[in-house]
C-alpha cells in the first residue's frame, strides 16, 4: 500500500502488520522530507507513527473524536485523513497549518497549538456526548511534557469524578520540549523501573542508553530518583487517586499491541488512562539523537541534519541569556525561571555558566510567575523568560501575584509579533495588551539586540516589575545608530525631520527608518523614534512631536497596543492625536512567512510609505510652509 | 491572658494548654463580633484558630514564613500579631484589609486573595532561603478546596522534585466555597474512610454527622465513593507520587496535638504536606451549620445569623441564573460550568432546577473555559459564569480554545468594577482590557437587571463567544427607561440632549442618567446613551454624536477599557474624540465601600457633573449656539 493512495482512514482498515510497517516507513520518509524543506515539528512527529496508525485502525474518528494535546504532533494524523497532496504545502501561506484545524478536515474537531488543553476538550466533547444521549468514544493524546501543566491536572481531576466515557492516552516519549522536569516526571520514570513490565521495560531501557546525548542523563534520572521506588504501585496511586483506571505502559511502536490495547480501553465505561512509552524521533537517527534539536526545526539537509541557512545575527534570546550571565558575575541574587523552555528562550546558555541560578518548572507558565513572585519577595532577582503567546497564561498571575505587590520580578517575552510559520496559536500579538493595563509594570521593547543588551543591564536597577518583548526575527542597528545607555521611560529620537514622525516599537524601529528613508525619495523628512519604553509613555517627547503628523507603528494588536497608549495620552493632553496607527487588525493571523504576513497585513515598508504619502499635505503645500 | 494583650505572637509562648483554649474562644467571640457588623469571611476564620495559633507557637513568624492561601483565612493571623486594636476597622476603607498585607504587618510576607497561589509562592521563598544560605522555615496554608487549583499542582509538582525543605498544610476542611468536587475530594475523603486514623476519624465522622445542612451530604459522598477504596494508600500514592512526605490527618482543632505535629514537620528536611482537618464555622452554631452562607458574609445578628440588610432588588447573579432556567426549558443544550462558586454566581439556582446540566469543576477557572469549548465543538451551548478578577485567569483559554474557533461560549462575568470590602485583589476591572482586543467576541454590559434578562435571551443566536459582564451592586432603571428587547451591537439613546453626551457602561449608566438631571439643573441638556455593546462598538451611532462634546464613563480601568475602544475609532474616522474618559486611573484601588471608592475616584454624580461643566462651553456661549 503505498501511502499517497491512502485517502481517508478507511483505507488503512484491510492492512497487513507488514503493510502497516511500510506504511509506517513510508509516512517517517514523507515526515523527514517534508519537515526538511519546510521546517516544523518533526521529533514527536516521528514519535507517534504506530500510534496514530492504530488510533485510527481502532476508532472511527469520522464518528469517534480525537484530540491531540498541543497539535504539532498531528502531522501524521494529517496525512493520513485525506491531506497527504497537500503535505509539501505544510507550514506556508495558505497551505496546510502545522497545527490541528477544523476548516482544513472533519477529522480535526478541536484546534489546539498551547499545551495541556486536549483533556479539558476532551471532557467537554464527552459532556456534550453525554447530553446529546451520543455513544462515540473521545480520545486526548497527552505528551508527558503537557501532563505538568495544571490545566491537564484540573481535568484529570474533573474528569475521574465525572465517571464519563473518556480515554486518555499519555504519550511518555520522556521528555517535554527541553528535558522533563518535576516530580511527576520522575513518578513516570518510576513507573518503568518499580513494575513488572517484562521486555518493554529492558527494550526501552536498552534504546535509551544507546542514545548518546539524551540516553545516558535520563537514565542516570531514573537511577537517580530511587527515594520515590518505595511507593510500588504508584502508578495506581497518581491516576486512580484522581478517578481513572490506569492500563500500561505499552511499547508505542509495537502497533499491534497498541490497537489490542486500545480495543480494550475503549470497552472501559468510566475514564482511562492509556500510557504509552515513544521514543521521540523514532526512524530518523539524527533526530533521535538530538530530540530537542528536532522538536522544531528550521529546514536542514537530511544527511547532516544541519539546518539549512543560519541567521548571521544572533537570537534575541541569546543576547538576553548573554546578558543575564553577565549580571549573574556580579550578584549571585540573579536568577532565571523558564516553562520548559531553556533551550527556546536562549536560558541554555545561562544553565551551562549558572546551574544552580536557573529553575525549570515543566510546561506551567502560572506557577513559573507565582513562584518567581516568591522568590522576589524572598530577596532574589528572578528573570522569567517566556514566549509572549504562553505569557498569556500568566494574566493573572502577573496582577495579582507581581504587580500588586510591586515585586521585581523581570519578564523575558520572546516572540513578540507575528512568528510566522506556526500561525495563530503562536504569533505574540496580545502581549502589551495584556501588560499596558498592569499599573506599576514597565513595559519595554528593544529595537534592536544592541538595545536589549542595555535594557538588561539596566533592569537591576528597577524597583518593580519589569517585561521586555522582542520578537523572533532579530536586528541590528548599531552601525547606522550606536547604542546609548539605556534609560527608561526616554525615547531616542532616530532621526530628525519635520514633515511627519514615526513613532515605532521594538521590531518596527527598523521599518520605521526603511520608511523614513523611501518618504525622504519623495521629499518628505520624517522623524523617526525609538519608542523604546511602551510604559510609560515619554510624554515629553510625544508632547515635542505633537506639532507635525504623527503616525504609530507596532507589531501587535491596534486594540490594546502601543498606539491606544499614545492616542489615549494626545486626547487627554487635547493634542492632536496620530493620523494613522498602524498595527494588527481585529482578527487572528494564520500561518505564513513572517514577510508574507507582514505584506498581507500592509506593514512592508513600501505599503507604509505609500500609505503616508497619501494622508500627508502634497509637496507644494510642505515647501510652502518651509 | 485577654486576647487584646497579645501584642506579638511572642506573648504565646507561655500560655498553657488551658490559657490557650480561652484564647481560642476569645479570638472566636472577636472574629463573630467584628464580621457581624463588618461582613467578610467568618467561617474559615473559625476554622483555623487553633492551627493558627499552633502555627505562630511552633514558628517564630518574624523569621520563619507563613503564606495563607486566598487569604480571606487570615483574620487569626492579625488579631495576633499586634492588630488586635486595628480589628474594628476590617474592611473599611483605610481600615485593616481583609487579606493578608505587607504594609499592614511584617508578618504578612506575601499578599493572596485568588486561590492556589500560596504553594507557589512559598517554593519561591524557599528557593530564596536557599540560594541566600538562610535557614527559615517556609509554610504554605492550602484549603482543600484551593488544591483543585491546576496552580497547585504545578507548584507540588515542582517543590516535589526540587527537595527543598517547605511545609505545605493542607487545611481540609470538607468544602472549598461551595462543596467541594473532583476527583481530589473524592481521594480526600477516601484518607478518612480508607485509613486506619483511629479516634480523629471517628470524632471527625460523627461530627459530620452532626452538621444538618452540609453533613449528611458529605457523609453520604464518602459512601458513594467506595469505588475509590481500592487504593489502600492512596494518600501515600498522591502526594507522595508528587515528591512529598506526607503526614496526617490531624483534628485541627486539637491545638496541642498539631503543634506535636509541625514540630515533627519542622525537621524535615524535604517537602512535606501535613493534612489537618478542621471544620468551617467552628465554634459558632449558625456558621457551623450553614457554612456555605457564612463563608463571606454581609453585616449579620449574631443571635439569628440574619443577614442585617437585604437588597431590594434581585442580585445579578440570580437574573441571570433565572435567565438560564428559562432558556433550558426550550432548549437541552444548555449547561452552565462554575469553578466552584454556584452560590457566589447564583448558578445554584440553576442547579436546583437543572441539576444535570450544571458543571462544577472546582477551583479552576482555566479548565472551566476550556471544558467549556469542548462543550461547545461537541454541540452544546455552554454558559460559564465567573466573577470578573478570577476571569483574568482564564485569558489564554479565552483566546486559544474559545476565540480562535469561534464557539458559542457566552461568559457571565459577575463582579465587574470596584466589588468594595474585598478590595484590590477581588476588584473586576481588568475584564475589558482582556475581552477587547479578542477578535470575534461579543462583550456586552447590560445597564440593569432589567436588560440583564434581555440580553441572556438574545445569547442563543449568537453564532461566536459573548462576554456579559455586570457588576456586584444591580440596578433597576425599567420604571423611567422601559427595557425593549436586546440587539447587540445598537446601543440605547437614554436622553436626547444637544449640549453634550454621556456615554456610559454598564453600572454607570444609571450614573450618566443622574449626571445628566444635574446637569439640566445648570442649563445644561446631555444626551444619554447606553453603550450596553463595548465590542463591537456601534459606529453609527458614535459617528451621529460625534457632533457634540462627548464624555465616556465606565467602572473599569481607562487603560484597555472602553473608553480606549472608542477614541480609537473616532480618531480613525477623523473625529473628535470624547473630551474627557471618566474611568480607573493606572493604579490598584485599595478596599472600603463601593459608594467612598467611587468618591475617592472622582466617578460620583456630582464630582463628574463638575468635572463636565468645567470643560464645557459656558452658558452664554452654548445660548448663542442654540
Amino acid at each position: 500500500m503505498q501511502l499517497e493512495n491512502i485517502r481517508s482512514p478507511r483505507d488503512l482498515q484491510d492492512l497487513s502488520q507488514e503493510e502497516l510497517a511500510d506504511l509506517a516507513r513510508q509516512i517517517r520518509e514523507t515526515l523527514v522530507e517534508t519537515v526538511s524543506r519546510r521546517g516544523g515539528h518533526l521529533a514527536s512527529n516521528l514519535g507517534v507513527v504506530e500510534l496514530t496508525l492504530a488510533l485510527h485502525r481502532v476508532f472511527d474518528l469520522s464518528d469517534d473524536r480525537v484530540i491531540f494535546d498541543v497539535g504539532h504532533q498531528s502531522y501524521v494524523h494529517k496525512l493520513i485523513t485525506g491531506r497527504y497532496w497537500r503535505f509539501g504545502s505544510l507550514r506556508t501561506f495558505g497551505g496546510l497549518s502545522g497545527f490541528p484545524k477544523r476548516a482544513e478536515s472533519e477529522y480535526d474537531v478541536f484546534e489546539t497549538g498551547h499545551a495541556s488543553t486536549a483533556i479539558s476538550a476532551a471532557l467537554g466533547l464527552a459532556r456534550a456526548r453525554d447530553q446529546l444521549g451520543e455513544r462515540r468514544r473521545i480520545i486526548a493524546v497527552v505528551g508527558d511534557g503537557a501532563m505538568t501543566g495544571g490545566l491537564c491536572y484540573e481535568a484529570l481531576n474533573d474528569a475521574g469524578s465525572s465517571g464519563t466515557r473518556l480515554i486518555v492516552i499519555l504519550n511518555d516519549n520522556e521528555m517535554s520540549i527541553s528535558q522533563n522536569v518535576g516530580a511527576l516526571s520522575s513518578h513516570l520514570t518510576d513507573l518503568r523501573v518499580s513494575k513488572g513490565w517484562n521486555s518493554t521495560k529492558r527494550r526501552v531501557r536498552s534504546r535509551l542508553q544507546r542514545i548518546p546525548l539524551v540516553g545516558k542523563p535520563v537514565y542516570r534520572f531514573i537511577h537517580a530518583s530511587k527515594s520515590f521506588l518505595r511507593s510500588l504501585f504508584i502508578d495506581e496511586g497518581f491516576f486512580t487517586s484522581l478517578g481513572f483506571r490506569y492500563i500500561g505502559p505499552i511499547d508505542g511502536h509495537d502497533e499491534e499491541r497498541l490497537e489490542q490495547i486500545l480495543r480494550k480501553a475503549a470497552l472501559i465505561e468510566g475514564p482511562v488512562l492509556v500510557h504509552v512509552l515513544t521514543q521521540k524521533g523514532h526512524g530518523y537517527d539524527k533526530a533521535e539523537q538530538q530530540p530537542e534539536r528536532f522538536h522544531g526545526t528550521p529546514p536542514f539537509y537530511v544527511e547532516s541534519g544541519n539546518a539549512r541557512e543560519t541567521s548571521l545575527l544572533p537570537p534575541y534570546g541569546r543576547v538576553m541569556a548573554e546578558g543575564l550571565c553577565e549580571l549573574a558575575k556580579e550578584n549571585d541574587r540573579i536568577v532565571a525561571v523558564t516553562a520548559a523552555m531553556a533551550q527556546g528562550t536562549g536560558l541554555d546558555l545561562f544553565a551551562e555558566a549558572y546551574p544552580k541560578q536557573i529553575f525549570d518548572v515543566g510546561i506551567a507558565e502560572e506557577h513559573a510567575v507565582t513562584m518567581a513572585a516568591g522568590m522576589a519577595a524572598g530577596g532574589l532577582r528572578p528573570y522569567v523568560a517566556i514566549y509572549a503567546s504562553f505569557f498569556q497564561r500568566a494574566f493573572d498571575q502577573l496582577i495579582h501575584d507581581v504587580a500588586m505587590q510591586r515585586l521585581p520580578v523581570v519578564f523575558l517575552i520572546d516572540r513578540a509579533g507575528l512568528v510566522g510559520e506556526d500561525g495563530a496559536t503562536h504569533h505574540g500579538v496580545f502581549d502589551l495588551a495584556e501588560a499596558l493595563p498592569v499599573p506599576g509594570l514597565t513595559v519595554l521593547a528593544p529595537r534592536d539586540i544592541c538595545e536589549l543588551r542595555h535594557m538588561i543591564r539596566w533592569t537591576p536597577q528597577s524597583e518593580g516589575p519589569v517585561m521586555i518583548r522582542y520578537g523572533r526575527t532579530p536586528a541590528d542597528m548599531s552601525e547606522r545608530y550606536p547604542c546609548k545607555r539605556f534609560t527608561p521611560g526616554r525615547w531616542e529620537v532616530l532621526e530628525r525631520g519635520a514633515d511627519c514622525v514615526l513613532m515605532a516599537v521594538g521590531s518596527m524601529v527598523e521599518t520605521a527608518v526603511s520608511v523614513r528613508d523611501l518618504l525622504l525619495k519623495e521629499g518628505v523628512e520624517a522623524a523617526v523614534v525609538n519608542c523604546s519604553t511602551v510604559k510609560p509613555l515619554d510624554e515629553k517627547l510625544l508632547r515635542a512631536f505633537s506639532d507635525r503628523p504623527m503616525f504609530t507603528l507596532e507589531e501587535h494588536l491596534l486594540t490594546g497596543g502601543f498606539a491606544s497608549a499614545v492616542t489615549g495620552f494626545l486626547v487627554a493632553e487635547e493634542l492632536p492625536p496620530p493620523r494613522i496607527a498602524f498595527g494588527l487588525p481585529d482578527t487572528f493571523v494564520q500561518h505564513g512567512a513572517r514577510q508574507q504576513l507582514l505584506r498581507l497585513l500592509g506593514l512592508t515598508p513600501a505599503q507604509l510609505t505609500r500609505r503616508i504619502l497619501a494622508v500627508l499635505p502634497h509637496d507644494s503645500e510642505r515647501s510652502e510652509r518651509g
